[in-house]
């Protein structure tokens, strides 16, 4: 696959280098935490009659702050995720944090209990929003709207017993790109898989491989093997497991849990066990059982047809056909993918990481019909990437690597060496502010000279300016660079242009 | 004020060109919202058994989608926004959208009913956050941050009753800039006021005011004039109002709501009713009641040394000093300020719109401390932008003057006249993407050239590549400018160095 020229910067590639967080790497919020508990303990105990402190300085389970130094490297992935949805001629869509609490029903199967509800306080009820695409599909019917590109960055809510080295949180950011309307089969399906290769390779997150399936493909399977169409969602759900247990622990929820007989539990095993690629389609368009159902042939049809549009885009070898593959919610009806990370350990003694999937989609046709009063259909496919998890495995290379990460951009700051020149110093750097120069200065009337440019060397800022009495008196500025402390005298008057012109030569 | 170089393109500098929305411009969503309940009444009527159709589909009340048009001219309006802030060295910050409940309680004042509790599903009782302040306190004092210059740019959500026209909605985005940290008096708090005159005047909304005051001067006449110090809140949220209602009303609320004693009411009338600039502040040092209270003498010190930095700043003549700001919430211990738009109207028989403050924001010494167990303060100053607002002032303003802006970015379209060519449209485009370049092509197997390029001219797209037989035979493609209309013949292989060539010039 042809590199992607996406990526900014010296520092972002060395950023995005080799992948592999450090074994036994901590949980940063868990830490805090704890310190947390231990000083309201000691604040509680130095009011002896409070049985604990009022309450304890915190966000919420399952939820973070991102530290300036975070908000960077989020920047630098959501840039290269936003950029290529912008390649593919996308649209921005927002809609609201929360819905109402019926937009939602209905539409998650077994997840629906994770959902986040408001509080009653007179009027609607609401949720918080558990992804974007229910959204999506409410705004398309909402608005009439038939056809429609669109990519939405948000964050979306959920209940999950939160297990935060892995990159999972209550609160999280999706990164969603769909294609609503009719078209020809498999061409926009075609595309989002191509979407999620030139995005996995533009983060440089080292090898991976999308599994695909289709809905259809996988109920012709029930069909065929005795499942009651009541019990599809269910056993669907079971199916979805299997990247997390065993098959045999699939099997027993099957059998135990869901009442499937035995018998219709292995003859599912012996499909959802495959994967491969173009030739394994081939294979079951053969299978005795399978090419009898209607609904099976045409998911194996359109399969066929996926891998010659991937071929053609170049990504076919990145894609592997896997009957094992589910996708817990219910509204897809179609084809379904999902993204996940190859990753060779470092050292041969430690075990592969599991970071579950990074991207996953598929296609959904019903779900704009559900929100339109006359149940009129618009299908859909889309694609989402979860940014959370790529956040965290590039988050521990960056600590790994000890990589230091500018979190400012200020180009030059403005220093005196000598008392009593704040006046000059806020003239100063308002000239530059108003030429569009990002600069600082000390917020202190008489600062030392040595703490202005120790500051400069530690927050990487390239340039100084100096004003001071011998300056003053020459109408001149002194320009310093900070990398090589060489040091030059400016006119004043020419201060702006020259900066200006060393910043656009670096 | 020097012209900021801030604002790309010729359609932006459009966009924002004169100020003034329509006279009787309707709202988008409200019209919106009658059309769905028309429809959910027609669907009901069609089930004559029910009551009323399942569910009416819209947003939450009070909030909205932004369409891919309205997120254009939001994401450039932060665009302006988010570089002033870095441009005076201000790192990024993201916090949850909700936070423990107790976080935000007893920082709002009378606003405090205004907060959207999460419902208890078992655990933490939660509420989404009410502003980006409260925050930005809890996570310094979390994690003992004792100096910090950041900026937030996120959804908050207030139950307010939304009065949409004007731009006020429960769910909006705020753009924060605060500066934690013990610092040299009035150096920060200066630069939080150039900040604003920067952002305002580099969007282009017409000419606009600062009033600015500060709460010990207001607790000052507060005192002077006979006010209960249990009284200081009340009364500060009826000083707060007369930015909406009169001087009349306002002392009837502190009179008949709020138990004050007529005679002191007046007193603090003559206060508040004064404004103007430096003199004014030199006025009060000579008032012979004012002039005995140490909290605003302190205040009044203050003020002045600002309207030294803001004249070196060159934005004095912005700023006015206003006693009757008050600024509603409880946690502002210092300088108080609020940006509000000065409009002409366009035809002289029409009344001038309010469009109320857009951008506010002062000091709070005291909010940190209250997250600290040992109660450790670190002083910080700041101020919020009112996007949302400014938002819909430009929204007006677009519909106005009938403005047409891109929604897509795309700069190639992959054509076709002729059937069966689906195949080298895709190896074409994926070409293309893998070189950086955005395009697009129609989702059909066989589409017909004069809607292909309808399209483009529809949308904007500069350039169409087609690829036809005679193409192919001689190893060619045609390359079309959408404008000119012009075509050229360009080898296969020179295709992406001469569509860079042509989109750099561009």
């Amino acid at each position: 696959m042809p590199q992607l020229g996406l990526l900014p910067g010296r520092a972002w590639t060395v950023l995005l280098g080799l992948l592999r967080p450090p074994p036994g790497a901590l949980c940063i919020r868990a830490v805090r935490s704890h310190s947390q508990v231990a000083e309201a303990l000691i604040a509680s105990q130095l009011k002896p009659h409070q049985e604990k402190s009022n309450f304890t300085i915190k966000t919420p389970k399952g939820t973070r702050d991102l530290s300036p130094q975070q908000m960077v490297v989020r920047e630098k992935i959501l840039d290269v995720v936003v950029s290529c949805f912008k390649r593919h001629g996308a649209k921005g869509l927002d809609t609201p944090a929360f819905e109402l609490k019926e937009i939602l029903t209905e539409k998650y199967g077994e997840d629906s209990g994770l959902i986040y509800d408001l509080k009653d306080q007179g009027g609607e009820l609401l949720s918080l929003r558990y992804d974007l695409t229910v959204p999506f599909a409410r705004y398309l019917a909402m608005n009439k709207v038939k056809k429609m590109k669109r990519y939405h960055v948000g964050k979306v809510w959920r209940r999950e017993s939160p297990t935060i080295v892995q990159g999972r949180y209550r609160e999280f950011y999706q990164c969603d790109f769909d294609i609503a309307g009719q078209f020809d089969p498999m061409i926009p399906d075609a595309e989002c898989l191509k979407i999620m290769c030139e995005i996995l390779s533009g983060l440089h997150l080292g090898d991976f491989l999308i599994k695909v399936s289709d809905r259809r493909i996988l109920d012709g399977i029930f069909a065929v093997c005795g499942v009651p169409e009541s019990k599809f969602h269910a056993i669907c759900s079971s199916v979805d497991k299997l990247d997390k247990i065993s098959w045999k622990d699939v099997r027993h929820e099957m059998v135990v849990k869901k009442g499937l007989a035995p018998e219709v539990a292995d003859r599912i095993g012996d499909y959802v066990q495959c994967h491969g690629g173009i030739s394994l389609v081939e294979q079951m368009f053969q299978d005795p059982r399978l090419s009898q159902n209607k609904q099976a042939l045409e998911g194996l049809g359109d399969l066929k047809l996926l891998f010659e549009y991937l071929t053609l885009f170049g990504v076919a070898e990145k894609v592997s056909f896997d009957l094992s593959l589910a996708r817990g919610l219910d509204y897809y009806t179609g084809v379904i993918y999902e993204a996940v990370l190859l990753q060779t350990p470092v050292h041969a003694e430690e075990e592969p990481l599991n970071m579950g999937s990074v991207a996953a989609g598929g296609r959904y046709d019903g779900l704009v019909g559900m929100f339109d009063p006359r149940g009129h259909k618009v299908p859909c496919v889309g694609l989402s990437i979860g940014v959370e998890r790529i956040f965290s495995i590039v988050e521990q290379r960056i600590k790994t690597f000890g990589e230091k990460i500018r979190t400012t951009e200020t180009q030059v700051f403005v220093a005196t060496p000598q008392k009593n020149f704040l006046q000059e110093r806020l003239k100063l750097i308002a000239e530059l502010w108003d030429a569009g120069i990002k600069a600082e200065l000390m917020y202190k009337n008489n600062p030392k000279l040595l703490p202005q440019l120790h500051y400069c060397e530690n927050m990487g800022i390239p340039l100084v300016v100096i004003i001071g009495e011998q300056e003053l008196k020459e109408g001149v500025i002194k320009l310093r660079s900070v990398a090589s402390r060489e040091e030059v005298a400016i006119k004043r008057e020419n201060l702006v242009a020259e900066i200006q012109k060393r910043l656009s030569e670096s």
